[in-house]
């Protein structure tokens, strides 16, 4: 089974490519190829299938020749996952798949979304995020007020109490969270102002907890969904918010409809596995 | 560059097949190798060097064709890797690299040593270790007695006292030890009886936490020193002890100065990966 390994900003995944869908991808085989002793290693599996060749993307298949069929490192699902876009479209760029004026189309299980590909950073429309609720998160016996924001994925903004620093929190288990507002789940994002840098209107630094997952360097949605409520506290509608995690800089700009969420994303290396031996 | 990922017991290594010595190995490039996230992601480097063609074991070269240029993943060397040579003697034989009537020969820093290659397990003779003298190691606030034992490294294997449950052990933090014992510090082995299995003698279930490193999932030589150590609590010279590590299971057989410490070892995936994107 042929692969790829690659990152954005350290939020890291196999890439399958799979043109075909006929790859008989299980959730074991998935959380086997992410196991990071016993397999490859990875956040996530991004396979890469034209989208008329299968049943979640053929309805894109007009608008995006390729579909991101995303797994989470445990096996389940993710309808979405900004930091995986850009690493699957590095991919496709790399392939010589080439996009529009508009940039290049790829379908997800949200939808079809566009993507900008630049020798170093890669920028991809996420679509506005959707401010919807309030709740809490629980860390370190604490209860933190945030912020419910949809960006396809539920996610929890908690701006971290004055008291508390970033670095001292402990992600080593999921934060707390009401399963009455997150059913399924929520990724949870804590926050604290940062330094301002030039080129953004805000910068502010973030730590996440991923659903399904753990916590992780990176989370492209999460860090689109803490620049909409930096905007919004800020009093801002539209603007470029720098969003430090702990594997790099994101850089957030909101306007109007959009979302782009840029930063670099980089292919390391290629080969094939042997699903037998896993 | 050419890469092959393999572990033994869920201690894994990135594998650089390098003949003639001629990759361009520094301490930054294995820790970006070994990056989890940001390159392929390992325990250890192990570079397949022919013995002819590295100063360090050119000495051995009449009696073992290759080298075992151990790195670990921050970049240092060390002498020996119990569960290094065992992969590396796996990826030999994938090669067709056949040993003679006492197995495969492979140089390492500690010397030449012998691996004789199965379909699903590979023996190494790592030497007989050592017991030397006794000392203690603190965690979660309990002094507990302990072993010293010399495998070429150190190690202080303690027998977990009967309140304590090996699962329940903190070792997110190092253990405390005593630096006049050990004053370049110490593997520290806990070691709880387990069932008996059949075909050995003795059966013991350890964690382990690596000097300088972190609790991992498997030690060769540790398995060694905690299997030296149960034979002679058991008023024995010679046998075979079972010992299961969090990542499988370890077979350690004692007998005159032979230590052979058997196991599984995998090759999943080869590949190649470009440093410049590290």
């Amino acid at each position: 089974m042929q692969f790829i390994k690659g990152h954005g900003t350290a939020n890291d995944f196999v890439i399958l490519p799979d043109p075909a869908g006929a790859l008989p991808l299980t959730p074991a085989l998935v959380a086997a190829l992410c196991d990071r002793r016993r397999g490859i290693g990875a956040d996530g599996v991004l396979r890469v299938v034209r989208a008329a060749n299968h049943p979640d993307a053929v309805r894109h298949a007009e608008r995006a020749e390729w579909f991101m069929d995303y797994w989470n490192a445990d096996g389940t699902y993710a309808e979405m996952c900004g930091n995986g876009v850009r690493v699957f479209a590095r991919y496709l760029d790399s392939m010589g798949v080439t996009g529009d004026a508009d940039g290049l189309a790829v379908a997800t299980r949200a939808g079809v979304v566009r993507a900008v590909v630049g020798p170093d950073a890669i920028a991809v429309d996420m679509g506005r995020p959707r401010i919807y609720d309030t709740s809490t998160a629980t860390v370190g016996g604490l209860t933190v007020p945030g912020v419910a924001v949809d960006c396809g994925n539920p996610h929890l903004v908690c701006a971290l109490p004055g008291a508390l620093d970033l670095g001292g929190l402990d992600l080593t288990r999921s934060p707390g969270f009401d399963p009455a507002v997150f059913p399924a789940g929520v990724n949870v994002e804590f926050v604290a102002p940062a330094e301002p840098v030039n080129g953004a209107d805000l910068h502010v630094a973030m730590r996440v907890y991923e659903r399904g997952s753990a916590e992780t360097l990176s989370c492209g949605s999460g860090a689109c969904a803490v620049a909409t409520v930096a905007l919004r506290d800020a009093g801002r509608d539209a603007g470029v918010v720098a969003v430090d995690v702990l594997g790099g800089r994101l850089t957030i700009t909101l306007d109007g409809d959009s979302c782009w969420l840029a930063g670099p994303a980089v292919l390391v290396a290629h080969g094939e596995v042997d699903p037998g031996t896993l």
